[in-house]
This record gives C-alpha cells, structure tokens and sequence, in this order.
C-alpha cells in the first residue's frame, strides 16, 4: 500500500501548476525515501525533475516501489478541487490500476475522494550527472519572472552573462533591443530580496524564452531561484519546495549566437 | 399606474444575474402583492419561479395588474448601468408599452432614465403542485456551487444522494470517478455554514451539470440553499432574497442511471 | 542631447495608456520648453494633443530641437516593462535614429535599458485655434467614463446637453432610450467630486461613442475631466497629467441628429 499525506493541499497545488505546461503526462516513482518525477517535456527539449521527500509528507507509507503513469491535465484538475487548506492524502494499492486524492476539509465535514486511472508509460530514467558550475546565481523569484516576461515581448530568446559584478539579461528583436542588469546585492533587510553570484568565472548563454516562461510558473513555490550556469552545459532552474523537496528545470542554451531569432 | 421601489439596486442586480442565463425573455406578473415570474429555461427543461412581495419593496403601488413581458439580457444591460448603492424604481403606466428603470445615486446629483419597450409574450401560467418531500437539505450556497463547478469538470451529471448521515455528490467520466460527502453539521459558530438534513427516507437522484451550474448563478442572493427532493419528481433549489422573497429553480431528475453522461 | 527623466514612470505608463487606443505612432516633438505631440487619430476624425511642460521633469535637458517619430504600441510595451515606481529617463542623441529609454529600481539593484528604433513620420503641425466656448464642463473623470460605457452599451452616439442646471447625457436604440442627467453640485466635500458648469449658452451635440470611449482611457491621469462645448465646433475633453502638463482630445460633433444611429 501507497499512502502519503499533506496537511495542506496548496503545495502540491503548486508543484502541479509548475509542470503542467512542460508535461502532459508523467511517471510517479515512489519508494520509502519518497516520490520522484523525471521527464522531458512534450516537445524533448527541457527535463523536469521533481523530488518530494517522505520526511517532508504529515504521513508516509510506501510498502513496495511504484512506477505510476499520472494525467498531469486531469491531476491538476482533480487538484482545482480541492481549497488550498484542505489535508490531501494520496493512496494506492500495490499493482495499482487506479490512484486516490482524498481532500478533507478542516472541519472534517467535508470529504472528497477522486479516482484517477493510471496510465501506462515507458519507463525512461535519465542519469543527470552531478556538475560544479561556472555561476551560480541566486535571486528573487519573482524578479527572474518579470525579466523573463518583459524580454520575451521582444525576442523570442534570453542571453544570461554572469559577471561578478552582476548578472545581465538581454533580448533583441526587430524594434532595437533590451538590457536589464542585476547588481549584486550588499545586504538586505529580507533574505529572500537578495541577488547573490557565486561566479567561478564568467559565463554568457542564450535561452528559448518560451521554456524559461514555462519554468517561472514555480514562482509561487518559493521567493528565490537558484540558476546553475556553465557554457555549453545546461542550465538548472531550481525551486525548492519548502522543507519537502524541490523541483528543477534543465535547457540546453542555444548553440550558436548567430542562429538565434 | 405601477410604480415599485428599492433603496439599493443590488438586489435586482443580483437576481437578474440569477435569471439571465436560463431566461433570454420572460413575463412579469405585477399586482398588489408583488411581482411574480413563472418561465420554463429556453430549452424547456427547467423551470424558474421568481417572486418578490410588494411589502418587501421601500415602495410599492399597482393599480391595475399587469403582464409586462420583458427582455432579459436587455434588462441586464440596463441594471448595470446601476451602482449597487442607487435607489432603483420601476415604473409603467397601465397598459404599457414601456418600462422605465429610474437609478438616482445616494447624493440625488446623478439620475439616470433607461426605457425600456415591452415584447409581447404568450400567458403560460404553470401550476406548480405543493409537495412533501423525502429530503430538505439546507447547506451553505458557495459549497453548493463549489460542489457543482467542481464535479462538472468530470462529468455531464451530478448523483445526489441523500441519507441520515449526510449527502453525497457523485460524477464519473473517462478518467475515473468522483465523491464529495458532507456531514450534517452538529452545531456552527455561523448558521449561514451549516449542513442540515431533513431526512422522511433516503433519495438518490441524478441531475444534469449544466442546469445546476445555472442555478448556483443565484448564490450571491443568499448564504444557504435549500435542495428538496424526492424519487421521480423535480429537485427544487431555492434561495431567499433577502426580506423581500425568494427564486426557486425546478429540474427533473434523469430517469435512469444507466442513461447517464 | 535630449535627456528628460521622470522620479515615477507611472504617470508616463498611464500616458501611453491614454493614446494607444488612437495612436498606433506618432511625433514627439521636444524642445527646450519640453515635449509636444500633435496628431490626428488613425482614422483621422478626433485629434490627441500632449504637452509635458519642461519643468515638470526631474530633468530635462534638449540641446537642440528633436522631432522623433515613435512607434506607440512599442512603446506602450516598453513602458509596461517598467515598474510604475521606477525612475524612467528618455534619452537621444542629436539627429538620433534610437531613443533609449532607461528603468531605475528605487533600490538602483535593477537598471533596464531599451532601446527603440525611431521612425520617419512626416511631418503636420495642426494650428487649433483658441476659441470661447459656450458651455465648459467639470465634472469626476470616473463618473465620465462610467456615463460613456454605459449609454454606448445602447446606442453608436451620445448626446450632451448642457444648461444651467445641468448636463444630460443620452442615447437611443433598438431598445428605447436612455437619459443620464448630472445636477451641478451645490457644495461637495471633495473638489474632486464636484460637478461644475460654466455656461454662456445652452448648447446640445451630439458624439460618436467610439471616440468618447477612447478618450476615457486618459482617467486615470486625472480625477477631473474638463468638456468644452459650443455649437459646431469640436469638443474638447481635457485631463490634466499632474503638474507637468494635460492632455486634450478634440472631436467635431455629429453633423445632423436625424442622421445619428
């Protein structure tokens, strides 16, 4: 038996509305050190991979490993219905055809149970090697947001250039162009307001915008975001997800400046 | 001469939006002791009944009793036109050809005149049988419509079931299936949030989505709903408005489950 | 060099808010005396004309004339881009063929810096004579765009009527006929609030509504709209944009009440 409980539906609201953009079906694989996404988006180009551990669930019972192929469009509906401070349990059987989101209301008054239909999928695990990064830049979520949104009216591409004084995001298009720097912070009263670089030496990549768009939809799941940077590797886009885990989004850069548009 | 007046238009804007989407037309019956309208939905298939007591308004004169036919969704545009906090009044002469909306905001600076032509309309007069019913469950409004929203989203029908206990809504469709169960209530700090079941035998009937989410339209008139119910005969769904009078919704059950989706 | 700069990019926001609707490009004309845009809408009927006052900027520097022809809906985008509590400051070279505009975060963490192509435009310098008007109108800017959206929901013009003891507006349609009348206000506690009307004779035109409810997207300039009435001449409607300058957009009235519908 699979059990695995939330006293609080929002974050797993969150986690849903953060890849269902990229993926429209998933594998959950679920062991007694907790559940585990891996996948490429839709189109193959970025990887999702999500880590949720047991010792971050209100309850957690995994009897035996499971490998279970999730709707992310009909999750993500089922999780719509329940209100964000209601306690969500997952169940499943082992050999399961089927999984349970069980929302209960505070005052136990209320209880729904959804029934979802497992699907079958191909098992493909991706061995992500372990990398020391040229720059990694931490920074206020919701700033890395509205520079991907305000660039991407005017190109359909992103270049990062990390130095250390500062990170600077550009775009170009057929009006002229965008510049946006970040300085380096020197103290703030909030932690989380803080631009921090930890720059081995300088690095300068260009992304698709419409990926780094999708991956800001994590923004709500915490204050800052982490993006790892070395040339001709990819970028990591991390968020951590409370004290449960954390989710991170990897994109290849764009090879040659010259092809961009 | 008809003339009716309430000191806040709210309370016609919030019916109208009740009404508008099952009604694109519909008599008002005005006499002595109110207004009254009695029309099946454009499809023929529900039925709503409107009823606003001529001592609820802040003031009230009808001559003569009059059949004025009007048009919804102009009748909506109209009411727009007001802010909540204008004294609205109504006015037609006997034998009308028009009605006149009549909005003066708190401060008299602002008086806005909208006229309105009359259709005419054929007189259908449905007689609604009194009836005792199985079940009488009384539960907050927003739940209701929260429960119907959200189950719609997995099927084309919504199965009540009602027991002692409590009352069940269910939904099946493609992806699995659906319940929400909710526990009378034994005692709430707020009356407007409790659940509270009037049970003679347990009923479980099946009702299409679309019509109750047209229903839930009325929610914002009133905190509580009350759904009665018996085997094989219509669901009615009412709520108050306010002092003044109430709108009930009619709708049949459908006649066999395995017909359902 | 042209160099001017704003401490608050909002009021710059909501004045490309205000011309987009009309403007899809036009000719900044900067001088030392500051910037003045003159120019007919795109379908040529109603006429925007800006002026910011030199004086009104943080700073202002223009060495020599400029004539920079923009395009708005860029830089409605561009401006979007900034927070409406940054620093804003526009700057161009002599003979310039790029404007830059430069975003200043309060903290001085975040600097964006667009840059957009100019274009060449040619060049109409209307005269607009100065003129007594019949009946000038004061009156809330909100109340004024509230009486546009409403009396345009029923008809394709609005008639103004103006007298001493107030201003109607009203419209007929399909439906009937719609009388919206505004008493001139005694004393208010709020000059903002007041309705006041200047009036040497009574005058009554009638305006296409498209145009009227272009102009109301200047409201949140100002809470104050100033009308400008006499027979056969266009309308003037007047915002002020703070301390710095007003806007004013001008339309001719319908030529003939028998040909409006």
């Amino acid at each position: 038996m699979f059990e695995a409980r939330l006293a609080q539906s929002a974050i797993l609201k969150k986690v849903l509305e953060a890849v269902k953009d990229l993926l429209s079906e998933a594998t959950f694989e679920c062991s007694d050190s907790g559940i585990m996404v891996q996948a490429m988006d839709n189109a193959h180009v970025s990887l999702v991979s999500l880590n949720l551990r047991s010792d971050g669930f209100d309850k957690f019972r995994c009897d035996r490993n499971l490998s279970m192929g999730m709707n992310i469009t009909t999750m993500t509906k089922i999780l719509r219905c329940a209100s964000s401070e209601d306690t969500v349990t997952l169940r499943a059987w082992d050999n399961p055809d089927n999984i349970i989101f069980i929302f209960e209301s505070p005052s136990k008054e209320k209880l729904a149970e959804y029934e979802m239909k497992l699907i079958n999928m191909d098992q493909e695990h991706l061995g992500i090697p372990e990398t020391m990064y040229s720059c990694v830049v931490k920074m206020p979520s919701a700033e890395f947001a509205r520079i991907c949104k305000d660039l991407s009216q005017f190109g359909e591409a992103i270049t990062i250039a990390c130095s250390k004084e500062g990170v600077k995001f550009s775009a170009a298009g057929d009006y002229g162009n965008a510049n946006i720097k970040l300085a380096q912070t020197a103290e703030v009263d909030k932690e989380e307001e803080a631009v921090c670089i930890d720059m081995q030496e300088p690095v300068k990549l260009t992304f698709a915008c419409r990926y780094l768009n999708s991956f800001v939809k994590a923004t709500p799941l915490c204050a800052q975001v982490k993006l790892s940077m070395s040339a001709d590797v990819p970028l990591v886009c991390e968020y951590s997800i409370g004290e449960i885990g954390h989710i991170r989004y990897y994109l290849a850069p764009k090879i040659d400046d010259e092809d961009e548009n």
